[in-house]
């Protein structure tokens, strides 16, 4: 069962770079994208930058709910992941073609992605890039993380869906958040 | 040595999410620091949001000079990346502290990393959020990278010095570029 995860440390969830899935839900339809250009903007409240192209189903829906779910998925959901981005949600329920169970969310209409070891919920936070850059600033409302994974093996996209997977673990000696 | 790498490929180097260095120089001056908060925005020509603390000497100097160089180093330079991020330019040559070399760019002041695979010549092309986000959008202008390294063991920062490593390579079936 997730728990509830502290927003003081979200960034550590994100600030890897991993690949995310976006989920978002109107008039009763969830939808999902996969998702690389994202960037932690602030520690807390937790901002979150990211582009979301105008192509996607999901570009529209989150600039009118202003809503949205990221999910982390780990390299055993690869393949899902890749199909996610190979589809529209405007001809497919991508949850019901990929296997993916949508949570309800405490906060936001868009649901948790069962599978995901970390969810975040999102409220859109400053949307004034949007036409400039197709970007926009979430704040992190709540997140929830399973408690066993402790080192997710998150996918890192490198382009054209060859992905570099986080393993090993390295300790420096950091005093920096 | 490395060879130019072409800007339509830069996004296959930054949103993966590694660690990236981040050199600036002025009056002769070279500073480095390490950053993990950074994201694609565009392909081509690229750009790359990224947010500098105000805490940070680099964030003058690139308010200033508006041109930097993103260096992207490998998990056996660790060591250094995390005394990068100890320690501040005020008080420190970085580059002679942690043995780093400087190399000339083509188009920028600010150095290249010798010992980095991968090293990005980049100018701020937009600087309106800057004072509202501390982030800068900067332009790719040339892209440098060793052609011998394949599957580069880049950093992802988990905060307090404790980083996934990029390990295994995992090919999904994926249309999306």
């Amino acid at each position: 069962m997730p728990r509830s995860f502290p927003l003081s440390r979200v960034y550590q969830l994100l600030e890897p770079g991993p690949v995310v899935l976006l989920t978002t839900s109107r008039r009763g339809r969830h939808n999902v994208m996969a998702m690389s250009w994202h960037m932690m903007m602030e520690f807390e409240p937790p901002l979150i930058g990211c582009i979301v192209s105008g192509r996607h189903l999901s570009f529209e829906t989150l600039r009118r709910t202003r809503e949205c779910v990221l999910a982390i998925p780990e390299a055993h959901l690869g393949r899902q992941v890749a199909g996610i981005g190979n589809c529209s949600g405007r001809t497919k329920d991508k949850f019901a073609a990929f296997g993916l169970t949508p949570l309800p969310a405490r906060h936001v209409a868009a649901p948790l992605v069962a599978e995901c070891f970390a969810n975040l919920e999102c409220r859109v936070a400053d949307a004034r890039w949007v036409d400039r850059y197709n970007m926009f600033v979430l704040e992190v409302i709540h997140a929830w993380r399973e408690p066993g994974v402790k080192a997710p093996r998150t996918l890192h996209h490198e382009g054209y869906g060859r992905c570099a997977v986080a393993g090993e673990r390295l300790r420096l000696a950091s005093r920096a958040r």
